[in-house]
């Protein structure tokens, strides 16, 4: 019953002879539920932008911060086209050491010059947990990578800073086990934690990932917590983002992150997922009736 | 360059010294793609219905046919809620062998019937090239189910019948393989092939399988045959048929295959996936504004 | 309990209030487990090969037939290096309609001469239950393919043959549902059957599937049916197959079905997984010290 | 070639009409790869424990160090059946928050005393960045586990370290990915890093995780690091671990890594699939005719 210690004690039992399976009952997780909490929880990222009511909110940006022009330019351009959360990467988690690994430091201040200029408050990645408070100086939301949900001292050291997670579901995670990273955080003491569907790992090659939207429903029913999704991680292909997009409304995600840059073809990360501004607007444009199809409100132009 | 055998007389020089790997260039499948055919497969099930075209079609009915009074009831209830064709099991692919394996022949007889009192057309699954005329007699559209995707004797015996045939994605069949099993019914002279997207096979338990919407933007884009969704398969339980429903047409789907009966706790297979008629005609109404923000159309009541 | 009927109606109570999960117990397999019959099966082919003794045998051969020449030269090279039964295939199941399909009833012809001039018992694939009759003239052993693991018409169909079965596990079958596919073959009557490992597919792309040697235990535990491995296919490289083969037979597998081809470059089928017949030769030499330390025998040269 | 950055700049190229797919050429990976160091790595653990040489080392002990006389007991037991190195997580990475956590400094003190009883060296978990200065005092090998192979900040601080890594393969972790995590140490300058296999996530449910054998030959082939195998985590169950054992050495595998615990039934964790002291002294001696049919060497009693 919610200890994993318990689990093993039982699944012993299935060593007895006429004993085929041991099923432990009550979900692990407990703060995360709807049980403890069957409200929606809505998060406040700052005096207009809240995460989790009727409003559906948009983050877009680059994948990584390359330039103070790159940064400011896109920052402009899709708060124009509607987003109300800036995203950017300072340090870049890549799978290769040799790869670009983001501007660090540089890239924080920079995504601070954005916020300034826009208003919008920004998203950006923690790799390390000694960059905590550091990172919690320049961003307005700490995102953990799929490749760090099971990163538990990270995790942990999370629960214990005042800033809101965005947590994204590892390629291999299953919806148990994602909920269970999110009582890491939620256990320490920190009850601002967004959930982000990313796509998960399958032997499908013709997308980067397979985003699995009938995530969103399954933990609408189990947790309270806000639930977003990245299309364009989720698929790799920017002219799979749009209707993904708003296949993810329709499913009830309350929250999209989209990849955008100024020019994908020279983007030293994921440009082959990101849509440039223009295609970012009108994909804007067409998602409001689905917003309204779903019983949601977004803010117009 | 299209065949297979070419493409391993390339794989070949992959054992030479400094060859890393070879790819050969150009789709494999030929009369499926959207090189040979630009626009899109319109494809007439009888006088009045179309798959394929503006109008979103919605096909429902229950798993099995259990009864004539399982049936007729299902059917004018799908038929009242919207529903344009009617979907029923007489033979059913089962992994036990001891398991309920349909009514057979006296289920066609009440397909019949069905379709006598409501008008709608019927679809029903066909395992053995044995039935093929036995099948065509009764039903509008022939049904291959996922386990049979790449049963090559019955697609190649398909490709000379002349009914439509909806072909199920395979749990393990990547959407290119799914293209090539297209190709077989296609390249023996019937052109009239539905795609049916309901899930893969993955590692998350929390669903029967992972509904991979991101396969129809991606079929879109190579095939000109029309594309179906099976939230029902896909998720394996009625409470996530209606989120995954919108977010098919959100996603570009020209129909949707919903499981509907009467009383699904007593269905003799696949009742959690089920949805009551009146669950079901609740969908059919909060699917409207879905529909119409994909600029599609759909019978309105 | 085994009926799958009734684990829908238990999976029905999973929607009740407090209720978390409910599980069915015992095995829906029957027939093919060792509860049934605790000792293990063995299967004669002819008069002097058995499949499950104490002795492991080696089933060798091309992919396809393609000559007279190809098969007789790749028989005897077989049979000299040790293998005691001769594979090769005469209708192929390919993914695309325009590969090559194999000689079909001239190769079963071919297979007769090559089975005269070295003796050697032959199996090949059947994918069509209306050449069920045909192939049995011809050969030992049928074998039912990956593909085929859930065509549920051909398996019952093969029940009722007298011939020994080989059946494939497909790329997506779990170790239950591959028992559950035999059982349909036991449950007609013909109790010959042989249980194929041939590798699943995963996420990894560095082998053609993933060999998956820990089901031959798990089956041993399971079922008293033979268990034997085909490395070739389970790995798709012929650099593999050698240490592939010895981890089977120190896992317990009863048999190996190994790709063998004198001229790996101008194979019409899966040129890159087949040794060339000196490579076969040498690694049969290395393997008998693992059939020894697994206390097992082999024929020996 | 190497760099993602030229990767990325590659796949825009897929974009243009006519291109349907660009292939980077030569491996990302440089310093791990045979091409840089053709001869196997040897890794040198104390004055007489080598990995990567001719002799197949086996480490072995309980999941988690729970008390001085459970670890205690265990590494006596495990010295008398062969084993050279003793296992004990003091750290533990638990799904659950809720779950013990490991006995941390205490555990690593115990660890301590148990060394100097048996004169093993010790390999234990590491699983946040600033203990590494702790337990680089107490342990001779830091094992990373599977849910960080990509804390790509935790591997770069580890490359700085001068003890030998154990970096175990993620649950869905490509071959080629985890040679990019091997590369992030060895590219910081400690070259001391040894592989460990123990099961990708697959569909399949009968084991924990689907051990993949075929690794250890790929892995061969493209690395001088040495590989080891973990069957105990690979299966989830202690009656697969022998027959896995077995399978690994046939395969190639350089050394096995075994849970061990005298009284699995109250295990704190990990108890279903531990062997007890018994049984894997047992298998110890049944290892024997494997390692010496692989050409290898064990120390023998």
């Amino acid at each position: 019953m919610g200890s994993e210690r318990g689990k093993e004690k039982l699944q012993a039992l299935e060593m007895l002879p006429g004993v085929e399976k041991v099923v432990p009952i009550l979900q692990p997780y407990k703060l995360a539920s709807r049980e403890v909490k069957p409200e929606k929880s809505v998060i406040a990222i700052n005096d207009t932008v809240q995460i989790g009511g009727d409003e559906v909110v948009v983050i877009a940006g680059p994948c990584s911060i390359e330039s103070e022009q790159q940064i400011v330019e896109t920052a402009v351009a899709v708060k124009d086209a509607g987003a109300t959360v800036l995203r950017g990467g300072a340090f870049k988690p890549r799978t290769s050491p040799y790869s670009f690994q983001g501007l660090e430091e540089e890239g924080l201040v920079l995504l601070d010059k954005a916020r300034q200029i826009t208003g919008l408050p920004v998203v950006t990645e923690i790799m390390n947990l000694g960059d905590i408070e550091l990172i919690s100086n320049h961003a307005d939301i700490l995102q953990v990578g799929a490749r760090n949900v099971q990163n538990f001292a990270l995790l942990k050291a999370l629960g214990k800073c005042s800033k809101p997670i965005l947590l994204k579901r590892g390629m291999m995670t299953t919806i148990e086990e994602f909920l269970m990273s999110a009582e890491y955080i939620l256990s320490e003491g920190n009850r601002q934690v967004i959930l982000c569907e990313r796509g998960i790992r399958t032997f499908e090659t013709a997308t980067r990932n397979t985003l699995d939207l009938s995530s969103i429903p399954v933990l609408r029913e189990r947790t309270h917590l806000p639930v977003i999704v990245d299309p364009s991680h989720g698929t790799g292909h920017w002219k799979l983002v749009a209707p993904m997009s708003f296949a993810a409304i329709a499913a009830g995600a309350d929250r999209l992150m989209i990849e955008v840059h100024p020019h994908p073809d020279h983007a030293m990360s994921d440009g082959v997922q990101s849509l440039k501004p223009g295609k970012f607007a009108e994909m804007m444009q067409r998602l409001v009736p689905f917003v309204k199809a779903a019983g949601r409100t977004i803010k117009e132009w």
